[in-house]
């Protein structure tokens, strides 16, 4: 049995993804969300799309038997366990602006997205190229009849997990999200694995 | 009195909107869609973001009042007027690929996303910085127990506008839109004027 890698709270990474390979995101202690991103690996021009994604299926929950399309309408990856059942594709990643918008913090951490974007820079992945992020265990229900979204704690309880299969070889971002309203007002580690 | 200028069936057009200036679209005929973008006319890089956008007014639908973000969190258009009160903001513009997958059609129209990417790419847009646009008039109701959007007709008749406000130098993409389903079966103009 291997042990997971750990993304320490309030942190992100990057690493690559092979065609076939699966993707384990974790979250060990429960009410944690993860914010996702893929890119192709051989031209980072091509991303994740929420627009396409949720055109095509639908919906805009996605869960087991879901695929996530890019922004050139090929899959990348597709979703093929989910404990949990509830995750977010409308908003983008926590950055120094939200926290200065919708916290008004004075001295504001740089989110999810800068998190990412320092991960992902190795790769030439630019600020401006970072998109809506597919956000694990995020929970964000939309009240149909006024619109209204709100950001509620996760469904997610410790060992909680949703598995991906890839379907290109990609380079994925992946943190512990930073946003106190997001995780329930503790900010918890991430835990994934991959496996052949 | 000015005439309006004319987008006609299926086609798409940009132009430039200087801060201040107010951009209204009209649907003349009623029942038809005009997918919208904007970008910075002095760094197209940054461009609107339904993820910031839907983040800051926890809404999914817009109207009067409401303020259109950058990916850099910046405003970019302010709503101004609005007689309809039903967009949508969460779907990317048709393309090849939405008549190919979602109508099945074997020698699909360029969609939407053709036309916009045509009409910017004088301006250095590329067709992969095209995001989720917001879509005027378009109507898709979420279903806020399952998640399930539908793509409905509009509710806009003849004559009716939204306005938006320049709060920056802008490159804007406009279209009549492609997609038989937004546009309850059949493909109209749309009408916009400009003015300071």
């Amino acid at each position: 049995m291997t042990m997971p890698h750990e993304i320490p709270p309030r942190s992100g990474v990057a690493f690559t993804l092979d065609k076939g390979q699966r993707l384990t995101v974790i979250d060990p202690k429960g009410e944690q969300v993860a914010d996702l991103l893929a890119f192709a690996r051989d031209d980072v021009a091509e991303v994740i799309s929420s627009g396409r994604t949720l055109d095509y299926a639908s919906r805009i929950y996605l869960t087991t038997g879901d695929r996530l399309y890019s922004n050139r309408s090929n899959v990348m990856l597709d979703i093929v366990d989910d404990t949990v059942g509830r995750h977010d594709f409308l908003l983008t990643p926590c950055s120094k602006d939200t926290f200065r918008i919708i916290y008004g913090d004075t001295d504001p951490h740089r989110g999810c997205f800068g998190n990412l974007a320092a991960a992902l820079a190795p790769y030439g992945v630019a600020e401006d190229m970072i998109p809506v992020a597919f956000n694990c265990f995020m929970n964000v229900p939309v009240n149909g009849e006024t619109g209204e979204l709100t950001v509620e704690p996760p469904l997610s309880k410790a060992g909680d997990r949703i598995v991906f299969e890839a379907q290109a070889d990609l380079v994925i971002g992946l943190t512990a999200c930073s946003a106190l309203q997001s995780n329930n007002g503790s900010f918890k580690p991430i835990h994934y694995e991959i496996a052949s």
